[in-house]
């Protein structure tokens, strides 16, 4: 059996809990009625399991091939699917309608990624990218700009890429070293050497726009003197159409531990012809727009490697016949049970499933509030939906990835030796998903994104917004005893969050070592948090639906994975609070010569 | 740089925490003063960083390949590795003297188990698996089977091997089909497939030495009917040679997620000749005899790993220079500090070494009992001992796994996008870390088999005395200053230990899910519980030294990373408590299709 989409999650999700249908009045809303948006995961499902999942072993045993032309093929088929892929006008799902995208929410197109990356990871990395490449120029570029790139990046047509990282600096962008030359005629000469490009150079797209981050002459040191630019791998001719090559090229390919199937390039910049997006020296600010978007996405490949593992490994716990169930046979005619009988494996299914349904609420609820940021007409609405997206990005990318990989490690193990060969899909989605909690700023980073910039920012309006919003909730529901468990658990898992944003508070400031010490404890007790509100809000709609005498035991069965959550993932919440507490002290204490 | 073996740390564990000088009375230990062993350690620490650890990245990229005369070739250099290997007499440390063999104690062999195993995990499984089909020989083999097959598997000149797995039976052998049909001449002829065959077929030794679990013709069905029997490669002549080719063949390799450089074979059994160890139907104990060898040295590829990895990452996290000190520059002359200088980055550094310290001594003190339960003349120590290697082996071999592929995983995210390559370490470490949790037993067999076999035995008699000896230690030190935080911590991870097996005595027998349901985080809490012991012992041993004056830091050093483990690794004993006492009921309320 191949991957299966969760459609009916994410209808669950939307319909029942999000309910986007209220709000249909806003613009990105107006075409994403529930009615229209199930037919689009409807055909989103079967891109997914058709045509991508098909691929996901291919691209895995082949990968791509780097010629000495500095060309770059992807795996067979690839070409073939990316073409199935625009030619269902996927890449325009969530772009600017005024640039031929469809302009459906942020949160349905999140819905749809999901099922790529669960699909092939690497396939969906060559679209994904161009999603952040597109949002750079949507935000900063001119209108000439716009309207050369936009319409054919929106199409598919074209695809993009961001040239960040240098083989000297990768989180400390302040390093970077790649040179930009003003022409006096409105270009830049670029040069200079950028690694761990994905999707820096294949051929399934007849453009590549590279988003590359390099510094002008004359330019401040650090962050600041460092700019964006467009470089086309072919630059646009009169017509918009690609012309003349650049010199921009694919020197080789890094040899990877996954994602074989997507390009990670070096990219080697000779005297490349580019165009400045935004202002001079203002790049960082454009750079964060891209990876913010991007952030959310990987959170989106940890969830979906993570689902995918699953599945693999439910299907795998019904047909291997291995020893009897502690209370007696169930499969008696057969020569044993299906492992699927014994405790232990259902502990790692359930612990996956749990925190995955979690993590695709988390998702989709944060991801309604980037749309609400933009598309609301209530300033206080949009106040709050940003500072949630600004706090949540690094909680979603983090909390995501970590647990996506630790399914995907629990999906190899139900597998027992089976999951360790590579006859059964695990070890691959194992090794794709490893990326994810690197890539775009290691979970290191993100935590200290949270506890650094976020947490702070603008008096902790944000996490002092969450906590009211939570607090309503468990208010709102003390009383409902089919509820209990759920306002209990988030209750106890928010009062230990806002503990420890109280120790962070008074012991941050006083040496910031205690929050860098504390980062990464701090963002696993906000992500388990966030996802006991999602499963305290999931439960209530299913909670209705049941009372209200629904029998499709789905709801039922919504209620017994949220207690799972509750009663058997939210106990890490101490854990994790007890170790922050301990400070820098015992985290620092050791001489660094003595590692 | 080069792996390094942590001699210094193995010396401190032998000859100021375990004092293994004090049994010199006893046969094993008689050759194995601590000058000896010194000498002997240092040995091994040259042969795995200048003979195996060359070798560990051409095993990874090479792999073994297949032929279709099967045979099987290893990767260049190993086979000249192992004439390394053989020539030094590293087969033969201890092994029975009777035989050829060195005859030290097993505390000191895997001691240096740990250093081949860190430096070539691949390599080191071609002797690895000899050591189980030695210990099946000498434990259940006819005088004329220990005569002709242990010298030469001493020496190293054959190797051995278990052929157990079945493609239709793994952890179930009593599904198992090869067929045993006696010829009434003291031989059988074995037929049947066996596949995931370590080290089944290659070119390291003149003889292989397969130990076979078959069914002999008419023998009861399930585990009651399975027999052991010797199958030799080339059937040995009268003189003791390698005379003829028997009828066992490797019909290929499995491709693997790591350990590349180590046969993974399909084995076919065709008319194979082969001799009866031990009695008719009595395989299973012969092979749970090889098995428990094996699940020691798999702890032990866990530590490796585990081990190699964190050497690597903090030699990146030297070199590595990117941001700055929370705290301000700690490289002000450089472009950028040193990654180690960030509390995260450290945060994972020493959550690998406390817990690889702590579980350095867990091994080499559960060795300690492996050697004492055979060679103490005092009935009561052979008992305790033989108690606790039956208690603890599984939690050696599951803890000590799953906290090695941590370890490896946090040293990938320490090399940030570097670690996802295969230009750097690390990757392998974690792809061959991986099955450690898996091979000679999941670490949920592990699990199960300390809650369902071993806790009860003999009326929970190991535990009760673990228990004991815990308190009396920690009452021993109660009034010590210096070591509060210790004792403090060991106490209460024992008291937490004590409560779940007081519930799991209350509610596993009423039923048997929960004690499933219980298992892991059982064997979770157990081992957490065991490394506090491990680091109170070593605090003291520390800590004695700093107090007479020692300089060196090594003692310093092993208190403050000693209190990080009760600090920063401990607080995790809650959640394992929390999680487990919620029984089965919400890992089994989901109706299997609900799946």
């Amino acid at each position: 059996m191949s991957y299966q989409a969760p459609v009916r999650d994410q209808l669950f999700i939307l319909r029942e809990v999000l309910d986007i249908d209220r709000y249909a009045s806003l613009p990105a809303f107006a075409d994403a009625a529930m009615d229209v948006v199930e037919q689009i995961l409807e055909e989103a499902s079967k891109l997914a399991s058709e045509v991508l999942a098909p691929l996901n072993v291919v691209g895995d045993k082949q990968g791509c091939v780097w010629r000495s032309d500095n060309t770059v093929t992807a795996p067979a088929g690839f070409k073939a699917a990316y073409d199935t892929f625009v030619a269902g006008g996927w890449p325009a799902l969530s772009a600017d309608p005024d640039y031929g995208g469809q302009g459906l929410p942020a949160v349905v197109s999140l819905a749809v990624s999901e099922m790529t990356s669960a699909a092939n990871m690497a396939f969906a990395m060559y679209p994904g990218l161009s999603h952040g490449a597109y949002a750079a120029i949507r935000n900063g570029g001119s209108q000439a700009q716009k309207d050369i790139y936009l319409p054919k990046m929106a199409a598919g047509t074209w695809t993009g890429t961001m040239n960040l990282t240098e083989p000297h600096c990768g989180t400390d962008l302040g390093l970077l070293r790649t040179k930009a030359v003003p022409q006096g005629d409105g270009t830049y000469r670029i040069s200079g050497q950028k690694i761990w490009i994905s999707a820096g150079e294949h051929d399934l797209s007849e453009n590549i726009i590279h988003l590359v981050l390099a510094r002008i002459e004359g330019a401040p040191a650090g962050v600041r003197g460092i700019s964006l630019f467009i470089v086309p791998k072919f630059i646009p001719d009169a017509h918009g159409q690609p012309g003349v090559r650049n010199g921009v090229k694919c020197l080789g390919l890094e040899e990877k531990m996954g994602i074989h199937g997507n390009a990670t390039c070096v990219m080697s910049h000779e005297d490349s012809v580019g165009w400045l997006v935004g202002e001079e020296n203002q790049g960082l600010r454009l750079m964060f727009v891209m990876m913010n978007e991007a952030r959310i996405g990987v959170g989106v490949q940890g969830l979906a490697q993570g689902h995918a593992a699953y599945q693999a490994a439910v299907e795998f716990a019904r047909e291997r016949l291995q020893g009897r169930s502690l209370t007696g046979p169930k499969n008696p005619e057969g020569p044993a049970d299906p492992i699927l009988v014994h405790p232990d494996v259902r502990r790692m299914l359930m612990d996956s499933r749990a925190v995955l349904e979690g993590g695709r609420a988390f998702i989709l609820w944060t991801g309604l509030q980037g749309d609400l940021m933009h598309a609301s007409p209530d300033e206080a609405v949009r106040t709050k939906a940003a500072d949630y997206m600004a706090l949540l990005t690094p909680v979603v990318k983090a909390f995501l990835t970590d647990r996506g990989f630790k399914a995907c490690s629990d999906a190899v193990q139900v597998h027992g030796g089976s999951g360790f060969t590579e006859h059964f899909p695990v070890s691959q989605y194992l090794r794709d998903c490893r990326i994810s909690m690197i890539y775009e700023g290691t979970n290191g980073v993100q935590a200290l994104d949270l506890v650094g910039r976020k947490l702070a920012a603008d008096g902790g309006r944000g996490v002092m917004t969450f906590f009211a919003e939570v607090d309503a909730f468990v208010a709102a529901h003390q009383g409902d005893e089919t509820l209990a468990v759920f306002t209990a658990g988030l209750g106890s898992a928010k009062a230990q969050l806002q503990d420890a944003t109280l120790w962070l508070m008074q012991n941050g400031l006083a040496n910031p070592d205690n929050a860098g010490a504390a980062s990464s404890d701090y963002l696993q007790l906000f992500g388990l948090t966030a996802l006991a509100y999602m499963w305290a809000m999931m439960a209530k709609a299913a909670q209705a639906k049941v009372a209200a005498g629904d029998v499709d035991p789905f709801y039922a069965n919504k209620l017994i994975v949220g207690r799972y959550y509750v009663e058997r993932i939210l106990p890490e919440a101490a854990s994790h609070l007890a170790k922050l507490k301990t400070g820098a002290a015992p985290v620092m204490a050791l001489a660094a010569d003595a590692f």
